[in-house]
């Protein structure tokens, strides 16, 4: 079994400074995922330090605050990968920067941390082409609310969680909002329809507990779907 | 001035061989525009050839015949370097595979010619991310309609051909499209994006005659706007 | 044992299109020899699409058209390669360019599948330097006839075939020959002196029944040499 | 006259967060004096955000907790550059990682932004090798007392400053010093040996205020020693 | 005009040890000759050293034996690189490893110096294979003997030397001959059928005396045939 | 068991030409050593052939002369990497030129072989740098001495030799001399901090005697430390 998981910066970064304890829990779910698949990537985002940059670079183009954005998604992906090298797990010593290299580190190593690819690309973009390029048979999404809303519940408190949803539907309701980068939904339009197009099962989960992770693999590898719909969402096709 | 033109595979390759004569044309009307401009790059398509080599890999992932289909698009963007250099135009001789190349390639020389980026981009996509990279002041896409209509104007000869359109109507419109490449629509859902994100100037023209892309970018330097609706649509932020 | 397969483009696209079903007959033909062997390079041509392309360009340099057609002769490698993949073989996802990059592919994997290097190294210099460089034992070069004929038996139809012949008398027929790609013999002066020099064993037979290959590969290895004059011809130093 | 500079990563990034005003006073003074000057390349250090990753990763190597260090100089190299970009100074896109590509990327732009290299080489070996690889004129280091003390001025409020030192002078007085990055001492050994060999005129000049480095620089190349006695120190050879 | 220079390795490093006065004097030839064309590229050999390596590498295969060869020809290459910089001649400083850098390097530096390219391929393969990729006017060869000879004016003191030689004459005197590396003849059958497909005017003259580059190159722009015939011979085609 | 070996120019290339019973009697020892450990990085130095190439660049400056060296240790590495490969050991082909693709290469590799990394880091640098990359737990440095010497043994023949030094003793040592490339010390201070930070043993010992190199290992397996010091002398921390 393959599997992507993606760490959003909001769930990595959460505070305002780097914090040890994350890293060393999300190093610890990673171990346990590991054990349980055959190989695995894990794509990273920027978080706080990648916003505090881009605000630094208020002059600059769209394309250029993305630059530098990415660039701190990739040492944060280089500082997990420490923790999960010290944690003797076969990772990658090399951050890739396109889906080739993912696939051809793959080759040889079960494990690969990556940031972004190219301006103009959320991580969750990243992820549903990374999931594509090594035809990974799960993606698990990272969030900080327990799944797919049909509402932000973090603003609208009686907002209804969507246990199961169709890969269309979700389309729809993306494609009437104003996504922007850090908003609500964590799944932009070019993830979607890379998801869409190559069918990857998809779990959206509440990564503010790393474990959650562990919790919704072994619920997806056992078809025991409730438990999957306690921790977050399934996207179906 | 700086701008970026897409030439879609289906514009440059539209018979069942490589024509001279339409990369000939496209020469020719690249050579008048270069005149007019500080800076220019051409994005190009994969055109019959990449969806033969795709159609063979019909057992393949979509990341793989993406692959495939980018690597025909860059030997498409030689061909035509190569014809722009014997027409002694500054262009550079390498075909970029990443927007920081087209960047630092168009410091040095005036045209760049490029293809696909990454898999799960569209050429409209790499044409909008090129755009935004370069700090273009137009986009121009070569179509082979002529402009933006509500509906596929090949199949509905009713359908009305909009003059000009907000962009914020045609994501609508895309996004309760089902756009696959090739089909109707030129500019998918991340080019749009894109192109809202960054307010890049954009006209959709016909382009099955080459010498419109000379007319549609002398119209709009001199703001003769009824021109550019004569041979093509004009999207607005 | 370490096998060199050259498969010039005539042979791998023969018809007017990108043909599924001669790559799929390759595709077996490889396996069975992948499954005889420690390592394998695959070497193809351009073939018809190339051709296509350098006609489109007659205005251009040989160098530049050279390129171009070694551009295609990569993604004919990359397609065949997919087939090999989705043929679970130990296949290099990289398509080499250089031969030290085929030294380093084959450390870590079984098999690679490659195009061109430079302008004026036709197919089968590559095909004879990578098996140099890897020090291989045999190679094996798929013609469009049953072997070494001392004129062209397409248009001469008595012309006599040469069983085993060697490497100077071969050396000789081809410099008084004006050879040129494309023509009939399918090793040129170059491969000719890097075969010479360091004695590679080498077999030219019919590909176009891509089982051939593996007849005179196992006729090789239980030294049933008359097995070998039936599809091909053997060259001796 | 060519110049490197050299403005560590306490000078750049002195407060816990990315500030924007010590960046824009910085592009004002480079500025300024890439109108003096006929090539220059800025180093920059890594600060805060960089001792935020090595702290984060207290469990790596020093090796590895140099390459994250070194990581962040380059992004802070990158946002230094956007801010020279957006001032229409002719500089180079591309952050440069070895010297090499310095000297090169110096042929064709006036101005290159850079981090570190290697671990085990400080930001001040990083500039004295800058310096020596495109033979410059001169070294200015910003520090953040104004020049070079017999004892660490923040500490002893009394101690002597030297307005003028020879080479060997500091390097006796380095060597018993137990040195370690951020410490007082901005040049460490490495940077010093490359210093003595090369014997490149240097200047360590209170870089709070980065106006300072207008001044020393003005006053170098009028030979008013003085003016640079009130800003810094200069070294001998 | 666009001249290519070839120096072999027996030229360049004539004694037993790397010659200053040979490297100034060429230093000073290319000086001139660089005044009076418009783009040129120098192509070296790796005379005594190159053979020292190769001779010690004994038992690894004639492959291994050219990399080792092709990295000394780089690093004669670099030091002639240095020569020119000091001679503040417009060289990249950059050596090329393929003909598309150097066209590349070009583009924007007047001058490049290169050795080697790929295994099996001569010196003298990539000076044509150069000047076919820069579309040169003129390849100079330089020599240990006043041109070309129908025997080897070493061993036969009454050989004839060919003032004017057709390249097809050439290319049959070369296959009856069993030419290796370091005999006799310079130009290899690779770099004859090169030089014979894009007709690209060669002289071969006596580069034991460096100024000979500059007087056949005079002489040639002048149409001063008898001049050329005096240090060397001329191809035609 | 991790090792790093160094063996400096002078050592590897004793006499005025590349001597094969030298290179052949490393090969013994490196053969020996890698059959105890796990992982093995080799780094040469350039030796009189550098010296050569430096001598007739003296108008250089001391960068581009330590790049002539430099490209000199990496063929020196190549043709020992070749003594080792036709031994039939795991060796990487590759020469890096990186500490950062000494680790990748070792990731899959058992041995490495490698000359410098970057001007003004000597053979003691990138060795020391390299063990500090690959966590090695020891490093041997082959000297043409029987250890480390309060002074020069070959000018004063009373010179006492230290049997154990620490790391601290050395570095005090090292200051007050005038260090210089190829003078008494191997160790420079860059490589002395980079040990000292980093606590990696270190022997320094006779390699006029390469099968001396397998002795102190053995010895210092299994504690023997009476052994090293006939040998060599170690540091401590």
């Amino acid at each position: 079994m393959k599997v992507v998981l993606k760490i959003g910066g909001s769930i990595l970064l959460p505070s305002p400074s780097v914090n040890n304890e994350v890293f060393k829990r999300w190093k610890e779910a990673i171990t346990k995922i590991s054990n349980q698949v055959e190989k695995m990537a894990v794509v990273v985002g920027g978080g706080r330090i990648a916003r505090e940059y881009i605000h630094a670079a208020d002059f600059a183009s769209s394309y250029e605050k993305d630059l530098l954005g990415i660039s701190i998604t990739r040492v944060n992906a280089y500082l997990l990968m420490l923790y999960l090298k010290y944690s003797n797990l076969d990772v990658a010593f090399d951050i890739p920067t396109n889906p080739e290299d993912v696939r051809k580190l793959l080759q040889d190593r079960k494990l690969v941390v990556l940031g972004g690819y190219l301006p103009g690309n959320s991580t969750a973009g990243v992820a549903a082409l990374t999931a594509e390029a090594i035809s990974a048979d799960l993606l698990l999404v990272a969030t900080n609310v327990p799944g797919i809303f049909e509402d932000d519940p973090r603003i609208n408190p009686n907002a209804r969680k969507l246990k199961k949803v169709h890969i269309s539907k979700l389309i729809q309701m993306l494609s009437v909002e104003k996504s922007v980068a850090g908003t609500y939904f964590l799944l932009d339009l070019l993830a979607l329809k890379v998801l869409e197009r190559s069918k990857i099962p998809t779990i959206v989960f509440d990564g503010r507990n790393p474990e959650n992770a562990v919790n919704v693999l072994v619920s997806y590898m056992t078809k025991d779907y409730e438990s999957i719909f306690k921790y977050g969402s399934l996207i179906t096709f």
